[in-house]
């Protein structure tokens, strides 16, 4: 199934039903007005939503074009955001750009931090942030969003508790990272409000590209209309989404609607340095990692950050070049603060 | 006002509204199903709610004896929960146990951790955790939760952004602390679901003792049945609420009903070395802090972590000696997680 959220005056919009080929879309909030209500009451709402999504792709309820400007992020707020550091080679790589080891047990400990999750940017809509002394970049990722996980959850009973995926722009803010975590508390500022794609989907959908759970299809990024990446998201994952569900529920449940992000999407590429499109590489998923490659490479680093009007487009295709979850398509624009 | 969330088998609770001297109870589900939905519309909701509080405060609206223990978390889960670190005191504390320095910005620049907020504890349920090996923590605090706050907001206009406030428990796990934090992102696995008072009240509640966006008044707490800490939560408050609002706002906006809390309360008490409530002075409000002292003065900490079946219990008493949000009042217990 692929659904999503359009805008409707609430905080929350309204539960649509996306055509697999993203062609048509038509209402669903008769089954469940919100995507999170969805969630919470899924096994009754799941078979319904099925039924409608089979009408849908058949042809035979009521239905519009698919306007993906309308649509909000498919949770436009959560009540749990968690982001994992899956791709162990973009941390090796931040590491080493500022001559530090990573400590080996980065290898089997996942990293993750706690994001901010009341306030999601629609996959549409402009990045709004007050400075570009901040250092503005983009960050492509995928994410799953979970039914409730108890506890102490394994790592195979995690992987049925995985309901969604979706797309991520974990907006991030490079200038302020270095003194934010020399405090010793984590991101706060430096990760302000991150997009999701259009629509989310259910795992059946992605078929075989689906496995091990890992998505297996290049995460397509594009930077001011230049292809910029399309590292392929189910390789050099050190740790599955399982892993990192299981990772974050070892001291806490999971409620329903919780979002787990994988991280970067990074791949080694089989160089010490990685390797930029117009390399013929598999290019990158943000800003920085091309700065640490021009840092480890150079001594320096000579891409700048995002500027104001800059764009990104984050997306991926199945094996017959359609878009699986929609794009997000988003510029940077400058914050004007309210007169006080 | 004074609002609660009464269990009524639905993930967010049913809206209900406590007499002022907690005695009495009634439903205001019929003004807003919950209190998240009250808070997204909080100024067509506010006018409404306080006329049913001036009529259960007359006793001229029919209402219940009030029962704590049917309770939620005012808000069972939350879209933002944002941990200030305000009392600096505390920081610096454990700055020392260590042998380390505290950063100078620490008394400009507030410490904030992004807390989880999918689960929060009922206030009477027990604290259902996987090891006593993980140094089981209590920390006492207080928390507003704000209504819509912009971007870049300043201290002045957070001041009006306050809606409500609560008592917290934001239990630590500290045996997991030195290795999460030592990974650079933060705490995750050692900061479980936290818990909040019964009742969230109205600044306007708190008359003379809520100023300057600070609570004066003892945060009192116990452990074992014996009174463990009594500190001011007025006092030694380096950075009151408006500031820690500000803080969390500013590359993001805020969304109504995200909780903002201080950090564990602490007083100075005018030693080096802070004083026991058996020594007269104002104690603890967790047992970390105790330890600092007992590492500061005698070289180790004598005082262990919280076992299961141990108790404490988080409360705040007005002038006339009265339970203002109901106390917190929690069990240790161990978690057995299900047969895989």
């Amino acid at each position: 199934m692929k659904l999503a959220s359009y805008h409707n005056n609430t905080r929350d919009g309204q539960l649509m039903m996306v055509s697999r080929d993203l062609g048509r879309i038509c209402d669903a909030s008769d089954i469940a007005p919100t995507l999170q209500q969805a969630l919470d009451d899924w096994d009754n709402v799941e078979p319904k939503l099925q039924q409608r999504y089979d009408a849908l792709n058949d042809g035979t309820v009521l239905s519009q074009i698919f306007e993906p400007e309308r649509c909000h992020s498919p949770l436009p707020r959560a009540y749990q955001w968690a982001d994992g550091s899956a791709y162990v080679n973009h941390v090796e790589l931040v590491r080493r750009a500022r001559g530090a080891e990573m400590p080996e047990s980065f290898w089997t400990d996942p990293l993750m931090y706690q994001g901010g999750s009341d306030d999601f940017i629609a996959p549409r809509a402009d990045i709004v942030l007050p400075s570009e002394e901040h250092g503005i970049d983009f960050e492509a990722e995928v994410a799953v969003v979970t039914g409730d996980v108890p506890m102490g959850v394994t790592e195979e009973k995690a992987a049925g508790n995985i309901r969604l995926l979706m797309l991520v722009n974990d907006v991030s803010l490079r200038g302020l990272i270095p003194q934010e975590l020399a405090k010793g508390f984590g991101f706060f500022q430096s990760k302000p409000a991150s997009s999701f794609s259009p629509v989310a989907v259910t795992p059946d959908e992605l078929g075989d590209c689906w496995q091990d759970n890992k998505l297996h299809l290049p995460l397509l990024t594009t930077y001011n209309g230049k292809l910029f990446g399309r590292p392929n998201a189910g390789k050099d994952m050190t740790f599955n989404f399982a892993q990192l569900i299981a990772h974050a529920a070892k001291t806490r449940h999971l409620k329903a609607g919780a979002i787990i992000g994988s991280g970067t999407v990074s791949n080694k590429q089989g160089t010490d340095f990685g390797s930029a499109i117009a390399d013929g590489g598999a290019g990158y998923s943000c800003i920085a990692e091309v700065r640490m490659i021009e840092t480890i490479r150079d001594g320096r680093p000579s891409t700048e950050f995002m500027k104001f009007g800059d764009t990104v487009r984050i997306e991926m295709l199945d094996a017959s070049g359609r878009s699986i979850f929609g794009a997000i398509e988003q510029k940077v624009r400058r914050f004007e603060a309210e007169a006080p």
